[in-house]
């Protein structure tokens, strides 16, 4: 209760009232800018009127809040996060931030000595990549670090994780132990596992690390939460909610305190029936939560080389990726979700399993038809053959432009230069009449739209580089980009009819920043601070 | 979506009204009889004020409804029962009208033909004491009504499950399954499985049994609701709570479906705690829903000999049950439970049984102070020397009066005239200072709450035997019984606040049947007809 409390900042909302003097900037149905000075809100928190400057003001208000010129925007969307993940990850060891090995190494042993109480230490965010490590790391670099208890740490995708040599005892794991289907144990000499899981094998530990608390949970959807307005984030979607996800959500919903608004995707298709029952939920706790649709997974990472791929990696000649399953399991995996009306979203990240999803996609249209929606999330590695088909359908590219800066080094890396053409490509995406959705796949990347909407239109990292963009044909323009994270983000949710834009009718969530995001340079862009973030017309965070 | 507006009977609430010229009856909360003519209601549906056939009537009403006289009664609650259960067995195969094995035999067949899409024939009722049968039936049996496919049958009490060859074959169950922990295995000539799997042993064959369907449990579920409401009974402990029948009640409450009140007991600490997370839930969907404690078993029952005696069975020599878990392990999952706040429900048959439970108590109340209502269900066979062990730390003897009509003879076969003194002891329990909550533990009996509250007072049956009552000194008043089920039981819910009582604050939960139950013979009493049910203020059953 004292956390329900804690989250309750002052409302103002509640009456009719004016969010007056702004420099107040949305997109409208049709992606143009429109430009206002005032908002009027009714009592339940949507949009009445955006009015100009030479617009008179209603008579009768209960509240007026004044901004003084400052910048007002509709609420960023992201169409791809993992909540939880994030509030997890916040909780717990971060590595994310480490540029070498040894480095990790240091804060993982000083994190044990900080809290001698945790019988596992969990955490997450580490990239050999970045550490220019050219290889995985060890169980015995691990055990270098802390050797009394359990370490058990995510690879930055998630799509790996790697433990010493306590928690692979814990685990039972040892030379004898087969990888499972859609995964890989990384071997060392004789056979001995090295220490890092990929994919499904990563379950091979992580089913003996303890289960988090009810407590925990809440704790951890709260940061999530508080973490998601900071940066103007007032809806997301969330890629694979799992049972203890979702009671969670409504565990801090019916205490009234859902802040963000949450489009859940169920982690595969038994967990979304049994939420769903019927179908998709409606929208609950005033269109704060909404079981919308099922997460599904063709394929893993390309940091962990899991993408599926029609060719071998460049540097891995040998493999190839995988599938997560075979083509017809994923097909009535799709079916049996579309049929009871909810929405697919499939992962893929490699060209194989982009094709295979397209494939599925054909398929299923012929006998779900109707707005379906079709989501391919990440559509990371596409064969340009295969672009045009994206277009079919109302197909979605639910795409993560901080993953192309992020990654482009790694995908050269892995792709070699001549499959790099549909690489990241979101004009041509919009150009095959894809609706495009952006979003950060936060944890795996940070929840910062700002960053991401300065990639979708520059191609170019944080530090400018390279100079003038990768790639840059697939540049999307500053207008696009914007719509990915607000408009496209909420059409890809079937929420374009409440979020995603200021309009009348639709939910006043809305930020205050401290610059003119359509003015503003690539890197003033990726600065843009926010001040106060507000929801369905009540303030929820404001910065301190 | 069509359920959801097959169930919205024409509201008259939502404004001030009142319901007038009823003989109306309720206890106050000190049990006794408040006699009044109208029901003021307020608009959120709660009792404004009870009047008087002399009090003036407000001027100002939005409605108004005159029952011509009819008698009105707050709502009855069923302290027991197991709702989604309730539901299933409804829409299933129904045996627990037969009479003999024979005429089972054929209902099977019959249901059988009746349903060849149907690919598991399921369903229940059966007893073998009823059928006069003195042994369990077996698969043989069970094949003779239906070779073609998998059939699978609970007993009347839940405690034993019969199936025939093609569901131990769909099971893997062979001479070689040895029986579980807690459970056992009918074993027949040679060690073969005879066909009936006796408490846990049960679930080696139920999991091979197809789940239902979300629609199905919603279907389960609103056939429970209005079966209850039907009895008039507006208010429910469920007695076991899955995560499945969880979320099937939010699903419903979502859509705005739910009408009877449920105190949910989550089916173990595990479930508890998932849902709970932190503790009980708030009430839900305006006081229809909330997670209140957990639901544990002590032992079995006492038709299929799993209930917990201190000395052997009378008609078995060398069986006495068995605990369900050991002193330990409830200690730990009681203890476990009462750490977050949940309420602790114990289910206790056999003498032994509700010794080990109340020994968990004394310890369990020496750490977990406060009002926490320890509950032991059913408290059947009770050794005369812990009776007055019930009135410490205001621990609730949560009791079905049918079970001692059903059971009877039973029971003396089970243990023989010496151990009967503190078998079904309800005033003992009352005069020893437990609390006493009254229920059916529906679908083991029907949830008619008119046959239990005839029960209390009589100890007789509907045939009126035995003549003065079985062991008539454990018979409550009339208002002692009605007490059990309206205040009784909404306390033993911690809903006294709110529920179980016609009272200014209270909910207005009231029916309205055909005759004046405190003036009712016990036949009479027991042939009550509901003609509506109003909850929340809102008619939401009537009889057609």
């Amino acid at each position: 209760m004292l956390l329900a409390t804690a989250w309750m900042l002052p409302a103002v909302a509640g009456a009719d009232g004016i969010v007056d003097n702004v420099n107040g900037l949305t997109l409208d149905k049709d992606g143009k800018v429109v430009r206002f000075q005032a908002l009027l809100v009714t009592p339940d928190g949507h949009v009445a009127k955006l009015l100009g400057a030479k617009d008179k003001r209603p008579d009768k208000l209960d509240w007026r809040v004044d901004f003084k010129g400052k910048t007002l925007l509709p609420g960023m969307i992201d169409a791809h996060g993992h909540v939880m993940e994030l509030g997890f990850r916040a909780l717990e060891l971060d590595l994310s931030e480490t540029k070498s090995l040894a480095e990790a190494q240091a804060k993982i042993a000083e994190y044990a000595r900080a809290n001698p109480d945790k019988a596992w230490i969990i955490g997450g965010g580490w990239n050999q990549e970045a550490w220019g490590l050219g290889r995985f790391p060890t169980a015995a670099e691990l055990d270098a670090a802390v050797g009394d208890r359990p370490v058990w740490l995510a690879r930055a995708d998630g799509h790996a994780s790697w433990g010493n040599s306590a928690a692979l005892k814990a685990a039972g794991v040892t030379a004898k132990s087969v990888s499972p289907a859609g995964g890989r144990i990384e071997k060392g000499a004789g056979g001995q596992p090295a220490g890092v899981f990929v994919d499904a094998a990563q379950s091979l530990v992580a089913k003996v690390v303890p289960q988090p608390l009810g407590k925990d949970r809440n704790a951890a959807f709260v940061k999530a939460q508080t973490i998601l307005l900071s940066y103007g984030v007032t809806a997301t979607a969330d890629m694979g909610t799992s049972i203890e996800d979702w009671l969670t959500y409504r565990r801090i919903g019916d205490l009234g305190g859902l802040r963000v608004r949450i489009m859940s995707y169920g982690m595969g298709v038994d967990t979304t029936v049994q939420i769903g029952g019927t179908g998709p939920t409606p929208w609950l706790y005033a269109d704060k939560l909404k079981l919308v649709g099922v997460k599904l997974y063709a394929d893993g990472a390309l940091g962990s080389r899991g993408a599926w791929l029609k060719a071998p990696y460049a540097d891995a000649p040998g493999q190839s990726g995988a599938g997560f399953m075979t083509d017809t399991v994923l097909r009535n995996l799709m079916s049996r979700a579309a049929m009871d009306g909810y929405q697919v979203a499939v992962h893929a990240i490699g060209d194989r399993a982009n094709a295979e999803v397209l494939d599925a996609i054909d398929e299923m249209a012929q006998t779900y038809k109707g707005d379906r929606r079709w989501r391919v999330e990440h559509a990371q590695i596409v064969d340009p053959v295969d672009l045009p088909r994206f277009g079919k359908y109302g197909t979605i590219a639910s795409m993560q432009p901080t993953h192309e800066t992020g990654d482009r080094v790694m995908a050269e890396a892995r792709l070699g230069p001549q499959r790099l053409t549909g690489a990241y490509a979101w004009a041509s995406m919009l150009k095959n009449g894809s609706k495009l959705a952006f979003g950060s796949d936060y944890p795996v990347e940070r929840p910062d739209p700002w960053a991401g909407w300065a990639a979708s239109f520059t191609r170019q990292g944080a530090d400018g580089q390279p100079f003038g963009g990768w790639r840059p044909e697939e540049a999307v323009t500053r207008e696009q980009g914007w719509w990915g994270f607000t408009g496209g983000a909420a059409y890809a949710g079937f929420a374009e009819d409440r979020i995603g834009r200021l309009a009348p009718g639709m939910q006043a969530d809305f930020i205050i920043v401290d610059r003119d995001p359509l003015l503003a340079s690539p890197t003033d862009l990726r600065a843009t601070k926010v001040q106060e973030t507000w929801v369905g017309g009540y303030k929820v965070w404001e910065r301190k």
